[in-house]
């Protein structure tokens, strides 16, 4: 498939247009127009040929798109068709929480390890899992080929836990703590910033009634846009 | 202040502003100019001075932004100048997680109540607040003057416990569940989908050392817009 430059707004709505054909194609349904996927998605006809064109297209005037082809190549597109082999750092209930989403190997992200700084719970077993010191962090990661670290550590030490996941020789980071990391431009970060969301529910409820932004209510900024 | 339309990506950044401005207040920092936020956030100055002069500017020609004013405005903007009342439905890892998050309290975000159908769970306490059946949300709601529910409940049960939770009169939902809800147009639903953040940074990780991307590290779309 060709390479184009695709935004990080396109991106970011990739893995939904991957959830809405992973439906259709459970449902044994072959092939989709824009339109009926427009329908379903709550996103109008011309902004899903504009995505999906950004991939060189997949689909054929009058035919639509195949459900299983579209949904294998954006699935690569993703990197979901390799495995991502992950570990977690700070083992307190949201790294707990993310342990136990099985959703996620399904999807080929293997959680393989837990560290945290905390002796008392060093030893203790989430999901089969054991939690490990912060000393053992970098070898492990070496060890089991690490790429991906989810930093579930508070606000206050999540810098030097990233820089340390850095210096390891980690590949990107999905960071949950509060405060934007500086690092090496090689290194991916990908924040949940959960305060900050919150924040937003909390600006639509306070402009609840202004019809601009009625739109906002399924949670999609495309809608907008056209 | 005059009220324009805003859109939601303008919104979405606003609490990061609000994060730096905040670490400027405390560390004694009057005002600043939109150079100097431009270096310490890493958007460039002119989108700074965008996103500010949609809310009509705080900001004066060789004098910057008054830290504190600013700060106060945003977070009135954003509906933090009153209380919200939560309960969190589905008490899960994920469900306590956030119950434990004392920044939110912080922020006039409190949690009241905590439910669950299982059973087992209810009566259980976390950080105080008693886990509660289902059945006696819809008295909790009106009695305690409710507005936000958090569902951090499986991805299956999701539709129709928000169906609930509109009935009952709750009028913002913050959706952890990976599925679109369809709810009256006057609910304001902000979800969180973690398995799209995921893949997000899944598919910056297969696409590393692409330079179009490059600016994608610190998580921030804004740099690219201008």
């Amino acid at each position: 498939m060709e390479e184009k430059e695709i935004s990080q707004a396109v991106v970011g709505r990739l893995p939904r247009y991957l959830r809405y054909l992973g439906e259709l194609r459970d449902e044994g349904i072959e092939r989709v127009s824009s339109q009926e996927l427009s329908d379903i998605m709550h996103v109008t006809a011309s902004q899903i040929r504009q995505d999906l064109n950004t991939f060189g297209g997949f689909g054929q005037q009058g035919y639509g798109y195949n459900v299983g082809y579209l949904y294998d190549e954006i699935g690569k597109i993703l990197g979901l068709n390799r495995e991502h082999r992950l570990i977690i750092v700070g083992a307190g209930n949201l790294g707990q929480a993310l342990v136990n989403y099985t959703d996620f190997e399904r999807r080929g992200f293997l959680f393989l390890g837990i560290f945290d700084h905390d002796q008392k719970v060093c030893g203790k077993k989430i999901r089969g899992i054991t939690v490990r010191p912060m000393e053992e962090m970098a070898d492990f990661i070496r060890e089991n080929q690490i790429d991906i670290a989810v930093l579930t550590v508070p606000k206050n030490s999540a810098a030097e836990v990233a820089e340390l996941l850095a210096a390891d020789g980690i590949r990107g980071i999905w960071n949950f703590a509060h405060v934007d990391l500086q690092l090496p431009r090689h290194i991916q970060v990908e924040n949940v910033h959960l305060s900050d969301s919150l924040m937003k529910l909390s600006y639509n409820l306070a402009s609840n009634g202004r019809d601009d932004l009625q739109w906002a209510e399924s949670g999609q900024e495309s809608r907008s846009l056209n």
